[in-house]
């Protein structure tokens, strides 16, 4: 358990760039999260530019939450050329099974081979779906059923998985980890889900065992979630103590506060 | 006056999903309002998927803040499908009266019907001008004369109005409302106009009584407003605190604190 | 040196009408401290309309953060009308150098004679290699040949340069001052750059001398951010004080904090 403060403790050191092409509501959220947790956060999406950033940052954050068909083709554009360059990066499936488009595009984001995926429970489940081509989205939001298709889409693409939740599930094929920290308020603050996948693509920048990459990831939005909430007095206070928190968090506090078990 | 604390506190039991097609510069506010007050905010533009989004949600709100010719588009297309389907639907005006293009794009919107109509004097005073062709934008910001614009533009349209500022004033034809919460440095935080337009389609997908949702909307606003700013040390700190307040308020504060009156 | 104070006064009472053409990220910190600091931000980027949105502000921000195709037209737009009808604006080169898009927008921005250049050290020292065409972009941050590199701009360009950093540098052709208020922490909030951008806006839509204006916007961001920062924990409330100290700041704190050499 070392090894996750110390990576953690790292980012400040190393300060990676990070690429996110990610959705107008939680833009501002995202980059002020990766800088106060010691990254460099880039939001280049322009089809004119889009290979040439790619080409310059760590990794590459991929979140489909307002996109749009200038968008799509965007972050088609930097998948491919993170594929072809082997250049990390995250998958946000942001509203998967919402809508046939959103679908589309996320079945040729896979093509392209993520380094990681990570969702709630219903994205989660509804991309390993998607990929079988079978029954359709469950909208049921059960932790086990999404663990299991968890796996499976580990399985079939390759990626790491992360569900969100209560308890974040940390998904290698067979190999798992949680994480139990975090707060349940933290759900009433916009983009922490997408702010958890901007600092999974951090840490992937810096650590090439993306297992451990995306469970100290965890490990640091769930510590800083408990500390602001600890102080917070609702969701508005908690999002600001929340960047306080990434920015002052020492390996220390991450040895004594971290719960990850692997069942 | 039961009713009104009755249903700001069903908010959070029934959690309506609320979809914005708004501007980006409120984006993070609004949703981050949604979901403090209760609601689930969903933010989907793309033609691609706007109707199928409208489709699955309780109420659509479009503001017009950032628009271009594609965004133009997407409030078209969500705007007629919410009019084909009886889906309620909030209408915010924002900058109407500042340029032709702004002026013709809500001439075409009004056609689809919104439920209910969201601005500031200037605003609501311009598209009732718009509306009639008469005598151009005035650029006064009397209350009366707003008052009595609002009138005429819910008699024109049949869409409740709601006209922000001091006094907030809730106009169904000839019945009117006023809402005397909330406080003047709340305008000095952006969005706070269209985080009320948020949070009236939040509570129209909950009321098809859409006068009675929308003062209850003024009323919350305001109402969580005035608690941000007993503790607030400017706009900074009042933004927070008004997040806070809207996710801990509860009936009874409700019931204390508000000031409403029929004239 | 009373100027300083009395133009930042100013603002609260003239309340210019500001213009951005901005990127996504920052849409709303920019928003926020324009209103805090007394100013009207309007963002308006459509085709349709950003001429006539030019033609009614007191001045233009065009920062090219996450600039596309479309955008850059409308920025195009927007600066051509601004230099054909002597509106004062600001450009921001957000990420000068970083890519042949970039640089090429740039060139084509130029000539349109912003008022003033502001951007951090790298930007600036790009930014004069872009328009000598000459050995590329250096990579280095030294404070002594941004400084070099500024002078040289202004001189190019005709307008004031602003280099942002530990100590800011205001330049006008030889003229040159230094602000050395402000704290660290601030480059840990994501936008702070822009924001600086938008109130050099609203500075020069109130006093033609620019190289005044924008030592005065330097002065403002920079004890803004000292005042917050001694109350602040971490980046998370640092925003949000600083947005409290723009609002609250009085002429006569300006006198007594303000940090200003003309070397």
């Amino acid at each position: 358990m070392q090894h996750i403060s110390a990576l953690i403790a790292n980012l400040k050191t190393q300060s990676p760039l990070v690429q996110s092409i990610t959705n107008y509501v939680v833009m501002n959220n995202t980059a002020n999260a990766l800088l106060a947790a010691g990254a460099s956060p880039i939001m280049a999406h322009a089809h004119s530019e889009v290979k040439d950033m790619v080409s310059i940052v760590g990794a590459l954050v991929i979140n489909i939450g307002t996109l749009d068909e200038y968008w799509s083709d965007s972050m088609l554009h930097a998948a491919a050329h993170a594929h072809a360059t082997q250049k990390p990066w995250v998958l946000d499936p942001v509203g998967a099974g919402a809508t046939p488009y959103r679908n589309g595009l996320l079945t040729k984001l896979l093509a392209y081979k993520p380094s990681v995926i990570r969702g709630n429970a219903s994205e989660i489940m509804s991309l390993a779906s998607v990929n079988i081509k079978s029954k359709g989205v469950d909208s049921t939001n059960s932790s086990d059923e999404a663990l299991d298709a968890g796996i499976q889409l580990s399985k079939q693409t390759g990626a790491v998985v992360v569900i969100s939740g209560q308890v974040d599930y940390i998904i290698d094929g067979e190999r798992v980890a949680q994480v139990k920290n975090g707060n349940p308020l933290m759900a009433k603050v916009t983009g922490m889900g997408c702010t958890a996948s901007a600092i999974t693509g951090a840490m992937i920048a810096i650590e090439k065992d993306y297992f451990l990459a995306s469970t100290a990831a965890m490990v640091l939005m769930g510590i800083a979630g408990d500390i602001a909430s600890e102080k917070a007095e609702g969701p508005g206070t908690l999002q600001l103590y929340f960047y306080d928190a990434l920015h002052n968090l020492t390996a220390e506090v991450i040895e004594e506060r971290m719960i990850v078990a692997y069942p």
